[in-house]
């Protein structure tokens, strides 16, 4: 198998972007050939979950293939919802493992508020068990919470621990010129003070509005290549030296245990094993943090820290900036934002920066081994990459 | 790279079928493993065009892993259009090769039909340029009677050569128990019969009714795996031996000579020569006849026959079953039905069973190599597959 290189990386804002989805898509694509000085593919994935519904769109990876110039390099879509972009750069992977392309893009792209909110909910909610969920009115949030009340009632974990979580990503997202939300917040104010009930009112309780991402457009890119390629561009070498996937039940219903994450347990192991590191190598994470809760729970299932102990860890300040071991640099997907098939692209191209020491404000001091943590419908899809910065 | 073998098929009679398109996709995947004897894979890939718009689902991929009870293995879905399946094909192609992988799962399914012809239309049309296309009125019919205009004006192909497709497809089908359409026809009666005019309206002038394929629901399955596990099952042995993939202009305006499909060529070109083998070598081939025109038009493309000759060797009969390269066996997506995503793996589907000596009544003599050319877009994304049977 042969080793696997980032060679460029671009990003949009995540936020709301009025550009058809093709040039949303595109943007990146260009950033990256910029970064790296390449300007020929063998192979682009589109990582995406919502064209064909929310954009009138099939066939996109064709289509931004062609609006970049890239013909005749194949181009492929890859739909794991919102995993989709880890997925992708899997299927990047395994391109140039095999030998069979050199040169391979992987863009995440999304452009979810072309609808509004509400239709927004229930199109993410099609990755929920047609029969056993979503007929009885089950969407993502809702699941969220109930899994919220048995993660407290079982571990301990409060309110106050959620709402570390929002404020410690959004005072890293203050850093980051392309996250979504740039609004520093604080437990008092959205916890203790009056105006708390009306500025951070419950959606799916106990999951209040600061614990939810946003709903954002948004695309990001990494490109992928061999190490002779990757040395040429001159650019500090990142490996994507580990790939882990797992899959779950639909129904979270059917799981024997609903406060397990066993999916996320397995992609992480797996993706260790395979890079030969050790949960307490990694320099620097970004974890799904769709809802406060799932930064806690993944923390301690990918095995940064004990089960039930996630938001001990949190409180201690062992996961912002600073911390032993930083979580979400970038603001996570709770204030960089969450354009669905583009997150995992996204939470690859802030490990790239933090292990070439190009993050700037928010840079990680001596990051060496990154993480990533991009989790499909309620567990039900995992993926784990790990990352290395070579010599 | 390690080389890639076919463990196990199997397929769901193309049709209209009153079944979620979960239960539909996972379908043949249980009979590919009763085929081969494995119970356990260790990645899925589902390609589907249409989940999203027409069957309200996301994260397919992740249902169908579960409702086979093959949790925790990896599971991804792939749209490329049409050529969806193909592309699912390619990802579990790289998967073996790579070595991350040992057996892969490739299902492609779709459920067409549980929306009406003309938002079927509608929902195909979504792969069209949506500003340079679509907002036109442009459709998949109309991109391809236009094409089968300019090519008659090019090439001097008649309305008669594109029904001796129709009648030879519907043919090879009466003896393919999954087919849409058990149906025969002549030529008498679909062009010079007085009831011709109602029998077999135009669509898209000069394409009539029997040009064009029918909306399918359906589902195909293709185990992948290594040489060794292969060799285990006791099947004949078929190896992927080639994987060409090339991409053309979103919009058809935008290509040079609209009646050159350089992506087919160049797909071609790629899968014969990773195979070793050129096109005079091919035994059978399945090719992607949405439209008479195209089976036509890629028989001269993919190398079977000069530019603007494949219509004369339509007319000779080489094409038919008993005749020197016998085209779609299975009837073809004219006959045997287009259900979009699994059309790539129903083609691939053919081509093992002819290779295994298989296919009973439609079987082709000594079958050594296969071929198949799965088409997205109109040509703007184009997957070929070599198919060579070992000892």
């Amino acid at each position: 198998m042969r080793e696997v290189f980032v060679a460029g990386i671009g990003i949009t804002s995540f936020t709301r972007l009025e550009y058809p989805l093709v040039e949303i898509a595109a943007y990146p694509g260009l950033m990256a050939l910029r970064d790296c000085g390449l300007n020929k593919i063998d192979q682009l994935y589109v990582a995406n979950m919502g064209a064909g519904r929310v954009n009138h769109q099939t066939g996109l990876a064709s289509a931004v293939v062609d609006n970049l110039s890239l013909t005749p390099a194949g181009a492929d879509g890859i739909e794991n919802g919102p995993a989709s972009g880890a997925s992708a750069i899997k299927q990047g992977f395994m391109a140039v493992a095999s030998g069979l392309h050199d040169v391979v893009m992987v863009i995440g792209a999304e452009r979810m508020r072309e609808v509004n909110n509400l239709e927004a909910t229930d199109f993410v909610a099609t990755l929920t068990h047609p029969m056993a969920e979503y007929i009885y009115g089950v969407t993502l949030p809702s699941l969220a919470g109930m899994f919220t009340r048995l993660y407290m009632e079982k571990y301990g974990v409060t309110s106050r621990h959620l709402a570390m979580v929002a404020v410690k990503n959004h005072q890293h997202a203050m850093d980051n010129f392309y996250a979504h939300i740039h609004e520093p917040i604080t437990i008092e104010g959205i916890l203790d003070s009056p105006e708390a009930s009306t500025n951070n009112p419950y959606v799916a309780d106990p999951l209040r509005f600061y614990d939810c991402c946003p709903v954002s457009d948004g695309a990001a890119c990494l490109i992928l290549t061999t190490a002779d390629i990757a040395r040429k561009t001159g650019k500090p070498l990142v490996r994507l030296a580990g790939v882990g996937q797992a899959t779950d039940t639909h129904s979270v219903a059917d799981r024997k245990e609903p406060t397990d994450l066993l999916a996320v347990r397995e992609a992480a192991r797996k993706s260790f094993e395979m890079a030969g590191v050790k949960p307490s190598d990694v320099s620097v994470a970004e974890l799904h943090d769709a809802f406060t809760i799932l930064e806690i729970v993944e923390s301690e299932e990918v095995g940064f820290f004990p089960k039930g102990q996630g938001h001990i860890a949190l409180a201690e300040g062992a996961t912002k900036l600073g911390g032993k071991l930083p979580i979400n640099p970038s603001g996570g997907l709770k204030a960089k934002g969450h354009p669905v098939g583009a997150t995992g692209v996204g939470q690859a191209h802030e490990i790239v920066l933090q292990l070439r020491g190009e993050a700037g404000k928010r840079q990680v001091k001596n990051a060496k081994v990154g993480f990533t943590c991009n989790f499909g419908g309620f567990g039900n899809n995992v993926v784990c990459l790990t990352f290395v910065k070579e010599k």
